[in-house]
């Protein structure tokens, strides 16, 4: 194992969440970095055009055009995205694509009560964003609740494929992100989360969740920085 | 299925989402009540000495001496959760104990390096917290990871027990219930979670779990109103 | 719950488990009837022209035409499958279609490793065989493993449906139904094996798996008998 | 890798399953041998007294004394299972006992209510056989279910472990075992199962179970030969 990287400078949720709760979090050692593993994977999840509409705009009208929209906040991680992609693919490493499934009547459940919305999602809302759409030797994984995990076959390929960990990008990170991230740790891969690479349509949410999944879940860190370790990786090979 | 609640009033989250996040989940329809089902199981989730210490001091103080404490945030909740304890044996309706089973030297996995202090736990704090400690007809379910399901046979006891509903109290707010609301939602049980008979560390963390939580997985209410719509149950039994 | 039923006459596995191994069973209390709940759910496994070919032949010839085939044996399950079709479409119960996906080279798991067979399905194989093919209200699983439940969201449907009891038909006997017996049972649903509409490529582990099943899993039983069962359901609606 | 392994001789299944039956799967390419990979974890499942009693007897007999009992079949596997533990010690590789949990009144589910002989076993009968009990470093996993995966944090420990296959030791054949060798396989991990390591009440149904997952799900061998590929990966590790 490469060793544990220490994130520096600036982080997400500063501002937000409150010196006198850091301080608790820091004197009782949540958070030390865990480092990747050999064998990563990257998981792409719901980086569809209903997360983020179709060209990029304010997220207060991109949910006139497509109410599921982050609008912006997706746009802006989408280079991102594609670095890691790049990175994934020069490296022969496993690129995989978490994402919501089209909504037929069977599927309102619990979530599609608490989120009518989701249901009326145009069927251009469900096609893969183009600029890091999947190409044929990517696995795909269609989904029906939050966690790529859940009621998939995602853990039988990441055993297949001899994987130790997870990279989780796309969106939201309060939604499918996070609960991807915690069942990836539950089931004891390392997990990254690269903290620009993932998006909400609340900053608040976006970093709070960031915050929580960096002291439990995953090592939180900027794309460059997930960028400098995967080339180790590569090197190391 | 009775008719969801509509709750009123100040929500924890007030004046820490903002209300140009809070008015895009308003406009896009997120948060939607779903109410109760017939047959609700009440799930306690690490209401252990270990997560709040053997009495009610400012979490600052708490933390010196059980480091994984909540403090008195951990103890305002308790006489919540009593209250409903009281209510489900009234009505004869399941009550399970999810609860941090003892850490040997082979649990050292993800989570635990990442909090590599819940290795330090001394034995007394796993004991259940006495006020609402479990009696002979309760279900225990020891558990490693932070959802209450995984892992665990809690699937198999709720489907026996023909549970269609789920309330989680205890804690973290932002750790096991949060998991615990995300899976039981991708399981398709209706679920609750009663804002003030949950508790965290990070009072900012606790308030914008149960932002997400309301959002997407879970009716989030106060113990109060809870308690209503169980008498409403009981009632209609 | 209606009252368990205790199956008479001539059972699968006489003449091949030997009187003196059902002696064993018989004294130690195995195999105990447990009766259908109120609230069945039909699961049709595989019942794709994969696992019979497109025409009744005797086993021998089919495997040449289509090597997943199990011929005749498949052919003599369907019309009574479609009873059963028939009767749960008349109570509006639900009816569900796990199914084997179509395999990709990403599929090529250590189950495609065994059975490297399964790769080479035309196309064409994976059409529902038209006699008992699902209609719109119906619910598709694609399944990529012998259970019905792994990697799969069935769970989440049969809470979601409020489901008690799972009836189990389709193929093989040895295969995909002895795999999701299993799981339904280790979910506490109970399982209905309706002995008749379930086939193999082996008589011989079509008989064994049923005595298994019946031993531990499932009440096994003719078809006929199951439909007495449903209409008593029906009736007390 | 390891070349796979083509066993030879006479089979646990010759004369039961019926030559013209078998020539279907051979003519169809079923039980192809996969090989074991770099990193095995040895699973010794229900090795408890429970499953043979006190002492070796005819299971005619042991039934009398503890009906949950195989008798002298389980007794002839324990000097099996012993050479494969101190293969494991030597080479430092994981050992893990799924067991089943001692069963309170909570535990009367489906499968206890098919077998309700396995609610009154006494106390003693959980105890792990003596031979083959597990040391401090040991993993135990308690399960309430067939499968050693089945509602158990069994995959979590195996990805944590960098474990990529898994030998299946104990009983019943046609019970925890054949469920153990279905999850296993499901989630890609390698399988074998040394065929006289494993045993049940029936030799029939023990017979026909091996001849299943031989055929389906794992490499199924004499316990020599397995010893021998273990020599393999030692010498490579």
């Amino acid at each position: 194992m490469l060793s544990a990287i220490k994130t520096q400078g600036r982080r997400p949720w500063d501002g937000i969440i409150p010196e006198v709760e850091l301080a608790i979090y820091r004197k009782t050692g949540w958070g030390t970095p865990t480092g990747l593993g050999k064998h990563p994977a990257l998981l792409i999840i719901d980086v569809q055009y209903r997360s983020m509409g179709d060209e990029p705009l304010p997220i207060e009208e991109a949910i006139k055009l497509m109410p599921t929209s982050c609008g912006e906040h997706g746009w802006r991680a989408v280079p991102r995205i594609a670095r890691l992609v790049e990175a994934f693919r020069s490296i022969g490493a496993p690129i995989l694509y978490p994402h919501v499934a089209p909504k037929g009547p069977q599927n309102r459940g619990q979530f599609e009560q608490k989120v009518p919305g989701v249901m009326e999602v145009p069927q251009h809302g469900y096609d893969f964003v183009a600029e890091v759409a999947p190409q044929p030797e990517d696995i795909l994984i269609p989904k029906f609740q939050a966690s790529a995990f859940h009621g998939t076959p995602l853990t039988s390929y990441l055993v297949g494929l001899g994987v130790d960990t997870v990279i989780v990008t796309g969106c939201t990170t309060s939604g499918c992100v996070r609960a991807t991230a915690i069942d990836a740790c539950a089931l004891n891969f390392k997990v990254v989360v690269p903290e620009d690479a993932v998006y909400d349509r609340s900053q608040t949410s976006h970093a709070v969740n960031l915050f929580d999944m960096a002291n439990k879940y995953a090592d939180v860190m900027p794309t460059e920085q997930l960028l400098i370790a995967l080339r180790q990786i590569a090197a190391a090979g």
